[in-house]
């Protein structure tokens, strides 16, 4: 089985994860947790966004917590940003890499951030422009690449334009998001196979929701294509905005558990993951879907 | 990506799903259930055990069960049968293929059925002949096999002299589980291609529990080498017997919404499975815990 030998895990729980959840943590358990991530061994947090407040109330702290956070050398913090003024805001707090976001279905972008594609690109750009005079990274985040709830399917074509357009800008990596969580692993496959055409495995990372419990099955069909990085979110915090209440997130502890089996490195420690999940745990006052989760709280509760 | 265009799903949830739930189901309920099943296009349903009654109380009314669903003759109807004194039940009811079991790790076997494995050989052996004369086919499920909790890891050669005497036997098919759900895509892979140096990957199907979040990837490693056969259980009913309410079986639902998306013919109706998982799911008075039956519950509830 030819997989990569290492994987980096980037954990969106902090944002992704968080954004979804009605109620408000208190900013201090925010920091807490995100301190707890950053002594896990994940060398990536993205740790909230820098949208309109009134767009996201459950991360109108971004400020607050990116100043409150004990930064750990060996981590890169990130953060969500949507125009030149979240980027203001993120760049006084220091943030280490930018990430700027948009959808490869019109539809779905329109809804999502109140613009056309055409016109999403010229705001990215300045985002990214800044970003980058101010030795900042830039990352990007493409939504619906494999299926839109409004759209269906996107097709390659679009996306491979959105692509193109984006890495001009000077962006990094693109993060290729399932976000209603409809890709199966022979779709990722092709859809890999299709942009290595052009574009090396390494500037992509997937993101999968396992809505339909295919995140780790497109997982490992990604691997075999040779993508090595991935976002996860801690416990599978995060929903399905869809489905309320549905599963979420591709969960960090699982995913952690399967590529380490696999002898796999991910620089991560498994049960300093599992601390740092009970710790938002407690502050959501429910218990995680993640089947590593479940399995504990049970397990806890036969002992 | 070189998977087979054709997977056959063997349904075990009335006898593997149901075995560890408390709450005793009447017979007319798992009757209905079976008979939504037999509707669903899937060929093959493992209806109960003939165990001793007071062994799995759940499944003590098996004769009545078999007696009383109505029989598909597309479908084959199959049952745990321990010893030719559950054989003589199972035949006295007319099923279809009978299922024997053993566990490949010594102390799982003994805690499991009581006897070495030595001493399981020739009561199989009796169980699986008289079968075979009464015209019927066999089935034998190997449990523990990526990992046992007692013993950890289980030895290539261990397994390997289980399947021969097995298949020395006339069981035409073993099913090998990873009972506990520790089992990674890179084990799975190695494991069948071990095996394929002996036996065609035919002669096996993939049992996968689905505890630490890995069963639906180790269906994708199971099916790039050459495994077409699966067992699944409808909704993920079924609990893991180590961490009682932490996720178990692989869900039948979820395993047949990603074959079909890599267009994987299964011959099954998703919509009838799902109607069959409520059934089963009202007389159990509990959401089941697969992702389709999640996101569904979710869906109907913000609808």
């Amino acid at each position: 089985m030819n997989i990569p030998e290492e994987v980096k895990i980037k954990e969106v729980g902090p944002r992704d994860g968080l954004q979804n959840e009605p109620e408000i943590i208190p900013t201090e358990e925010k920091i807490n947790w995100i301190n707890a991530l950053s002594n896990t061994g994940i060398s990536y947090i993205e740790i909230s966004s820098f949208v309109h407040p009134k767009w996201i109330p459950q991360l109108s702290d971004a400020f607050e917590v990116g100043r409150g956070i004990i930064r750990n050398p060996n981590v890169t913090y990130a953060a969500l940003v949507p125009n030149s003024k979240g980027l203001e805001r993120a760049l006084a707090v220091g943030i280490d890499e930018v990430s700027v976001f948009m959808s490869a279905s019109e539809t779905h972008n329109k809804k999502n951030i109140n613009k056309s594609i055409a016109d999403t690109f010229p705001v990215l750009k300045e985002v990214a422009e800044t970003a980058k005079q101010e030795g900042k990274t830039v990352r990007g985040y493409v939504s619906t690449v494999f299926g839109c709830p409004y759209e269906g399917d996107i097709s390659f074509n679009k996306l491979l334009n959105i692509c193109d357009k984006l890495f001009e800008m000077g962006i990094e990596e693109l993060s290729l998001g399932d976000t209603v969580g409809v890709a199966d692993p022979l779709q990722v496959s092709r859809l890999i196979k299709d942009l290595s055409d052009r574009y090396s495995a390494q500037k992509f990372a997937l993101h999968f929701h396992d809505t339909r419990g295919t995140a780790m099955a497109n997982v490992l069909a990604a691997m075999l294509e040779g993508i090595n990085t991935f976002d996860a979110s801690l416990g599978g915090l995060g929903g399905c905005p869809y489905a309320k209440g549905a599963s979420g997130n591709l969960a960090t502890d699982d995913l952690v558990y399967m590529l380490h089996q696999m002898n796999v490195n991910t620089g991560v420690n498994h049960h300093k993951l599992i601390e740092a999940a009970k710790l938002i745990q407690r502050s959501l006052a429910k218990s995680l879907p993640s089947r590593q989760m479940q399995l504990i709280s049970h397990e806890e509760v036969s002992q």
